[in-house]
């Protein structure tokens, strides 16, 4: 999916809602635990709920991988049935990748030519010719590690290099790749004080920002300081959806909680 | 296996050689092609033909994921092969992970209990919380990225924070870590010249030198920087060895090509 048919799809539903398909059989309703892949039948009743309020899904690789092959499975069923039924949706890999530059070839592949997704989150750390590869891929995106919404966040990407925070330099950095008009970045919503900066070293790229709701952001600030005029961000809830009962009616306590974000967001695009 | 273990291992084999099975189905031989499935039966042929050779084995993640299914189960047989039939063998899961807390908890039960490697790489980006989920499982190591063999490592890496390049923050950083002696560190061996002074900050601490061979670095420079009392290196060597023919006598040459770096490291063990 290009840029502009994310920002067409986000203008048409009033929304710029992510979902996080982060699946845990610890947390899933317990009768689906009796059905053939209770990941994959959680994913798809959350998906059936509420595609039609939100742009994007986002599963985070680590739930599927914990379970082994049957992970994988699942992770390989949701990809396929999103990308059959809701062609229109925009896809995530949250994997946090990153490798010396024939190993990270070898990611990308996975994720963008055989699993089909629109993009894949990746991590910063061993430079230019760990991210380039995925940037090769025409049509889908990088989305890089910046700001994250953790406490460890402040470990070493808030710490000064040569002058300048850390997440600072990987955004000006970042920006010399070839091919960077296919980078988005993760930056946490609970640190929307750092947007107005952020902005100013990347005036237009798309941010997810995870961290809204369970993590404590807040949707009203991220928009104040992050949003532009081609709105510029993917908010992301995982568990504030997903699991909003653990009773049957998981699917639609998601889609109300999804609903009432959607609207959240369409009041803001109408201001 | 504990640290101790890796060490005696070490001393009797007269070897700190990991080989990394880095399976990439158009490097392989063709008649593997044929079998049902050949990235198992290519790694079981060079296991058996190199593991009274070396002390560990170190499959990169990245190469099974981009088969999907079949590599994940690949994976799968590989790690069972080596744990019922060479216990005494390491076993490093090369999957450069890292995420919010109780995600990276997901990626440390998936290769630690489920898959039961002895140890996982890690990327420090994240921070504290995204790493200490690793760390807290007994007799496993997780080892952290602190300066590695690409170019890339040059963007960011080595750049000065507070007054110290990254990779010394990461080092001195990821000490005051709570199970931190369940930490060894990525240094690639194309900066040998780097070890001395990491030595000051980790003089115990057990090194991944991936880059020997294939990316240029150099053993004797490595051994001469980074040795300790008790040895404290775990070499890589990867394309060098596993494809050093691509006919049917693969696993012989993949032990000649082992044979001979057991030699030069048996050399030094004795000086």
């Amino acid at each position: 999916m290009t840029t502009q048919q994310l920002v067409t799809q986000i203008k048409k539903k009033q929304s710029f809602l992510c979902i996080g398909l982060d699946v845990d059989l610890d947390k899933i309703p317990k009768h689906l635990l009796e059905t053939e892949d209770p990941i994959f039948a959680f994913n798809k009743a959350v998906i059936d709920a509420t595609h039609h309020l939100c742009v994007a899904y986002k599963p985070n690789t680590a739930f599927y991988e914990a379970y082994g092959i049957k992970g994988w499975q699942a992770l390989e069923k949701t990809i396929k049935y999103l990308n059959q039924n809701h062609p229109e949706i925009y896809t995530i890999a949250d994997a946090k990748r990153g490798d010396i530059g024939n190993t990270s070839s070898m990611y990308a592949k996975a994720f963008f030519d055989d699993l089909g997704f629109d993009s894949v989150t990746v991590a910063p750390y061993m430079g230019k010719d760990s991210v380039e590869p995925f940037l090769d891929f025409k049509d889908k995106h990088t989305i890089l590690l910046a700001l994250t919404s953790n406490k460890g966040a402040f470990d070493f990407q808030t710490k000064t290099v040569d002058g300048k925070e850390l997440y600072k330099q990987v955004l000006e950095t970042s920006k010399t790749w070839e091919n960077s008009q296919n980078l988005m970045y993760v930056v946490g919503a609970t640190k929307a004080e750092y947007l107005a900066e952020i902005r100013q070293i990347i005036p237009n790229s798309f941010l997810l920002v995870p961290g809204v709701g369970a993590q404590g952001g807040n949707l009203q600030d991220v928009c104040k300081y992050g949003m532009t005029d081609d709105i510029g961000l993917l908010i992301n809830s995982s568990r504030g959806i997903i699991y909003a009962s653990k009773n049957e009616d998981f699917a639609e306590a998601a889609a109300k909680k999804a609903s009432a974000l959607q609207s959240e967001m369409k009041a803001i695009l109408a201001k």
